[in-house]
């Protein structure tokens, strides 16, 4: 027997106001108010996007943040683009030595701890709301940082200070510590089906 | 035996050399230009900031975009703080009707209606570069949208235009339609962990 489109809203607003029922309760129970920790992994796209985003969301609420991008790209990024003057945001991007490109161990690895330095002394910062980590977890799998200071940094943070952070995997240290795992999986990519990377979209 | 962190260094970098080789030959081969359709589902944690993250990057490449929220949260969330009065930004949340709360059928599926007719507007408009359709999946769901006139909608769009939509899940017709999909599960919620919704990452 079809259903009319009518029967069908109804039986959706059933089923959800039942939900519904399901999710208060969950919200009631959830009471403690602190920062959380967000970890972005996989292969799909979307991680540093959804840390930026979020990161606008923060804006918005009139949060103060630190940027540290511990991958440096070709081109001008749109996110520094748009986010890099901004009067809530302190925007740093590795300085030198890692990127794609590169091929010298020794000055990525430098690279990498100045960077770490920066995002140190941002996750210590009591005036500092929201921090972004983007693709530091390439740090730990090529060796260049110690993810044991990651860890004690987060646990020893302001109690305010949210941290998303991103990265295709991470170490299984960082996995168990964050309150927050997404990981975004690849089930398709223009790119595979032969279409250019481009501005605004991939960089 | 144990490895050396240099030595580690060069095996991974050894690793990268030999992965940038596959990725430069696809990179060579993904020639077409044209604007992309990307959908993320999934019950994780980053959807809809990953569309709004990947619209900061686009306006930093100075595109200008057009953002349909199709649910209207009970509060005045960060992103419409921070994009709602952005010159290259045109922002609608769905006037009235559909929120979590509200459990009138009749009103939702006219509330519906109204944000699509503002959808399919950006869709057709060769000025817009970006269009963001966030929790438009819902409405396939309930059953007030019929997803062929998104699915049309789409192929007709101007060539350039990028396009991207959330939810939790969506129809089959759109899934084989999109360029891109990325689908993003919760490994762990700071929520379940007892720890309140909270301003700047909620909403």
């Amino acid at each position: 027997m079809e259903r009319t489109p009518e029967q069908q809203a109804q039986i959706e607003m059933a089923k959800r106001l039942k939900k519904k029922e399901v999710v208060d309760k969950k919200i009631a129970a959830a009471t403690e108010e602190r920062g959380v920790s967000i970890l972005l992994t996989g292969n799909g796209k979307g991680k540093s996007s959804s840390a930026f985003g979020t990161m606008a969301r923060a804006l918005g609420h009139g949060h103060k943040a630190t940027v540290v991008q511990f991958i440096k790209g070709r081109k001008e990024t749109g996110e520094q683009l748009f986010f890099g003057q901004h009067p809530q945001v302190s925007f740093h991007v590795m300085g030198h030595g890692f990127t794609w490109e590169t091929r010298d161990p020794e000055l990525e690895q430098q690279a990498a701890h100045q960077a770490w330095e920066v995002a140190k002394q941002a996750l210590a910062d009591e005036n500092v709301d929201f921090v972004l980590l983007d693709e530091i977890t390439y740090m730990y799998k090529y060796g260049y940082l110690d993810v044991a200071d990651l860890v004690a940094a987060l646990a020893q943070r302001p109690a305010h200070q949210n941290v998303m952070m991103t990265g295709r995997t991470a170490p299984r240290e960082l996995l168990d510590s964050v309150d927050t795992h997404s990981k975004i999986a690849n089930e398709r990519h223009a790119f595979e089906g032969g279409v250019k990377a481009q501005p605004g979209i991939e960089w």
